[in-house]
């Protein structure tokens, strides 16, 4: 008899953003006239950056003649899209990081789902709560938790983001094998500076704890005081992984590349105590489940690199930084209190009402969708999730609507 | 302290086509002017459909303008392409799959890699000797095996695949949960008849097991009385699963594109032995590890069902099938007993020596790449995978360069 996984019944029911859009579409259903603005899922809206159109069509021509054709690439990526991350992403912020330490992928969701797999199943996670579902649901699904009782899955070390320590979560107090942590923040919007992050590589070094460190949305960090990855931390090679992806920074969210960090000196442990670089396993990982990255997509990724690319990646990121200051400055002087948005595409606000409830105010009186914070752990009950992501006339009508809706 | 899942410990050094790149490396290395031909891999060497090139560059058109650009898509494909999938890839050959049964994904490896994540630790998995190595590493990695010794690993149901059998295997005497089968078959090429899959649907039945059905090289199939997919089978979709592919199809080996089959009706059980609906967990595994296929991709992949697609594709295989004519002739007058390339790209040669052995006789000698058959199981000793998949004229060179080094 064909088993299942039963890890798989312990998930409540459905995925965060599918439920939202289930919302969303039985409101739209009702009122199909009505103009909804999206501010919810966090999904990019402009297009494509006019570096990585042209070197997309170029590549898809290489496609279209035997001479020029790719077949299977290296599941690792191309040289030339690892070797400029290694330099632009890393090297030149004066974080040591080689090319063939970086894996490219398709995505960071899966890069930051799948990672887990090299985990014995009975280690500890620790988890920021509120967070990212992605870490939450992927560990469930391995096994590594009891059931969800009272908001919670038995069995992980929750580690509380809250207004007082400023939604950076603090070092536990009990040992943890792993811990993830995602700066910029999602959904906070919260940065770590140089001094927290490395309390956490310190603790991970005394633990030998590994951090998955996701820094999917690094591109949006405006104050040069705030380390862009932990790589830029003492040590952190020893100890850290990284995700990071093109999603955000330019627009890729449809296209499809991210990557991850591995370096050679960080290390794994078997039950005898003994060390393994882990660097070998992700890539035995990546080598037999995955088969590389589209070769006209990696083309297109690379093009943030080189000429014009920096500056336009700049200027599609401040385009969306823009909405985050109009947001913020919005829902303040409504009276909201507001966290993020700063160094961060993501609004956070303390809505004063059970999250989901506001969330469907926003929807049925505004027109406005928003993400509930409580979709992302308990203590993100109380709050929504603001995008930025969107076209500044419709960031500033949804602005206005919430005005009227709330009656100020 | 951090520790790993020690399942990656059991598994074999290295991924076969990983040593293959090796032994290549090196023998390049050491004689650089050497022209090496490659027929190992099975990589298509072909250029994309010019319908799938316009496509692409159309929809990287699409992405270049806010108004026409794309986002996150849904996660299990566009209804664009799900829907064509569906109709002209089962529906018109009388194969009942609707659009919402198919998860498109960006490669097979990747779905039969991941597919065995919903299933319990300790079920029993059958798996055909010589077969795709895939299968048998992600299971082994997820802990379903002992160690490997004696050239297989302890727990699974070995399916052999021999002269006597066709390359074929048997229905297995015992109890398993699970069946993994690839037709056409690689690595030998053989292809199975409606007869033998009713065998193994209704084995599958009776036992309440799964059939994991890989058809990656469904479109190379010749013979009108062999079915293409498992969905042709009565009863199917109770008991089956399928994965298919636009790799070797239509040449998207660089581009990435693939899609799984999962029936509503196709059931999996709980300990307490109730049934649930198998569909469900896939689409949550689904859309909680992966983010969706680039949209242009699948732009490209669609254009193979519209206009001239179905004939440019005909035309891609005919090409690489007229190469797996000449190479089952020229080996068969070389002595040599050949299998497989008529209905599949691969020729699967006894090469009457050790497999390895006669890979090096053929890379030391007539700098022609093949895979070695040991590679795809003990089964496969003795044997070598010659693939088709190259320029007609390389390809002949490569039977006359065989055919001096063997002295004939």
């Amino acid at each position: 008899m064909i088993r299942l996984n039963e890890n798989y019944l312990k998930l409540k029911s459905s995925y965060l953003f599918a439920d939202i859009a289930k919302r969303v579409n039985t409101f739209q259903e009702a009122d199909p006239d009505r103009e909804i603005i999206r501010l919810g899922i966090g999904d990019v809206t402009r297009e494509l950056p006019g570096v990585c159109v042209d070197a997309f069509h170029k590549a898809v021509d290489e496609m279209a003649v035997e001479s020029t054709f790719r077949g299977y690439g290296p599941e690792q990526g191309y040289a030339f899209l690892r070797e400029k991350v290694a330099r632009f992403d890393f090297q030149e912020r004066g974080a040591e990081v080689a090319a063939d330490e970086i894996f490219i992928s398709d995505g960071a969701k899966c890069d930051s789902g799948n990672f887990q797999e090299l985990f014995a199943d009975d280690i500890t996670i620790a988890l920021p709560d509120p967070v990212y579902p992605v870490y939450v649901d992927t560990n469930v699904m391995a096994g590594r938790t009891g059931p969800f009782t009272d908001g919670r899955y038995e069995g992980f070390v929750y580690l509380d983001g809250t207004k007082e320590n400023g939604f950076v979560p603090s070092i536990p107090e009990t040992h943890v094998d792993c811990i993830y942590l995602c700066f910029p923040n999602n959904p906070t919007g919260s940065v770590a500076t140089h001094a927290q992050l490395k309390e956490w590589v310190d603790y991970a070094k005394k633990e030998k704890a590994l951090i998955l460190f996701d820094a999917a949305y690094a591109a949006f960090i405006r104050d040069e005081s705030i380390p862009v990855s932990i790589f830029e931390i003492e040590g952190a090679r020893e100890v850290a992984v990284e995700f990071r992806s093109f999603s955000k920074t330019a627009g890729f969210t449809g296209t499809r590349c991210a990557y991850t960090v591995v370096p050679k000196e960080c290390l794994i442990y078997d039950a005898g105590g003994t060390a393994h670089p882990l660097h070998q396993f992700w890539n035995r990982r990546h080598t037999t489940k995955f088969n590389g990255v589209s070769y006209p997509v990696q083309r297109a990724a690379e093009a943030i690199y080189i000429g014009e690319g920096p500056q336009q990646i700049r200027t599609l990121t401040d385009y969306y930084m823009n909405n985050a200051s109009l947001i913020r400055e919005r829902m303040t002087a409504l009276g909201y209190e507001c966290f993020g948005g700063t160094n961060a595409p993501y609004i956070w606000i303390d809505g004063k009402a059970d999250s989901w409830e506001f969330f469907d105010l926003l929807l049925q009186k505004a027109g406005v969708v928003c993400t509930p914070g409580s979709g992302f752990g308990k203590c993100g009950n109380g709050y929504i999730r603001i995008s930025a992501f969107n076209d500044p006339k419709k960031v500033e009508t949804a602005m206005d609507r919430i005005a009227e809706a709330l009656g100020k």
